[in-house]
């Protein structure tokens, strides 16, 4: 029985080895205050597309930076840097998620003094990224419709631990099957707190919705009401 | 440095037995004479819808068996169910992906003198079953289109091992800025070899070309070819 028991400790260290440096991380971001938000959301559900379009928006009146993750490229901080924001890409060479001592190596990079928003983009992964604490103030799930209005259901875990959920390429509805209610109602019965946001960052609508809730939410943290 | 030493060899063994078992599994699909494939893709790709369509056009000729792994739920399996074909739902209870256990602890559901195919349905993600071989042939891909061209160059492991991709969700491309050249010609210049479907479950194009190189796969596989 002892390489079993032995299994089960490594496996504990490793847990809260990212829980403490996720408080670490927290503590930074408060002292700094910056508020930090974890986006997450399948492969191609919108979350650099929804960066792009969110980004023009905030700048006119607040600084924000970006920490893009992926497995092996940096396309995506490609497309953020575009958009006169620092950007870090942090390349996780093969794992399915950011972890929070990968974002506190990311910290350096930028000017703390001048951030109100730090925006972290996880791996395109709707379970794993749920288990680990960035040190972020919450979570915001982005998830295109075209996914089906069964996703909530069939992926509650990250439902229940998030903010907000963008839900994305709305454009589409009328080619698809989704039902939106139902995806809707799913969601509120998994969290019924979250704050639900129905959005095309193809043609635009529903942006101005999230952005303004959004820039609430750093007033509100910066306010200390959050 | 004791403590590090012990994790690394900890992780190596779970690795191993995930390998060992997998051997097992691909001994027992052999000597069954049924070719067993590992069906991965993002949430929403389109993997149950596939075999929704697939499955009928199959049956007419040859006995298929489903094994459909979810995180909770058994909806997929509810689905499938309605075609008339032997399936059994594993729920990994928050994991991220199938191991070749589990697959194996489905094995006694299933009648191995009747099954000429056996489809196995991953949990959806796009990154961790990559690394989890279950003893199947081989690894096909379905990846919703909507997604878009970046995909392949983003998630090359999953595209490296799998023998085939189905491009799900045509009927949606002109709605989209995907990019189909550019799409396929990355997933080319990652894996030369693999075969590629355009298809799309709703208004069902390109579904008969798939069910054929599918059954002709059976056909080879039990006449030892493959």
């Amino acid at each position: 029985m002892e390489p079993k028991r032995r299994e089960i400790e490594v496996m504990a260290n490793l847990l809260s080895s990212n829980d403490i440096q996720a408080e670490v991380n927290r503590e930074h971001f408060r002292k700094n205050n910056c508020l930090a938000i974890n986006v997450i959301g399948s492969p191609g559900a919108g979350k650099t597309s929804l960066l792009e379009k969110t980004l023009p928006l905030l700048i006119v009146d607040m600084h924000v930076g970006v920490i893009e993750g992926d497995i092996f490229t940096s396309r995506d901080a490609d497309r953020i840097s575009a958009h006169e924001v620092p950007v870090i890409q942090i390349n996780t060479g093969g794992g399915c998620h950011l972890d929070s001592k990968m974002v506190s190596n990311a910290m350096p990079a930028f000017n703390w003094q001048a951030t109100d928003l730090m925006v972290i983009e996880n791996v395109g992964n709707l379970v794993c990224p749920a288990d680990f604490d960035l040190g972020e103030a919450f979570k915001v799930i982005v998830l295109s419709i075209v996914e089906g209005d069964d996703k909530p259901a069939k992926y509650p875990v990250i439902f229940r631990n998030a903010k907000a959920v963008v839900l994305n390429k709305m454009d589409l509805e009328a080619f698809t099957d989704v039902n939106m209610e139902n995806m809707k109602q799913d969601i509120l019965a998994i969290n019924p707190d979250i704050q639900i946001f129905e959005v095309s960052c193809r043609n635009g609508n529903g942006l101005e919705r999230w952005t303004s809730w959004l820039r609430q939410a750093v007033k509100d943290y910066q306010g200390n009401k959050m």
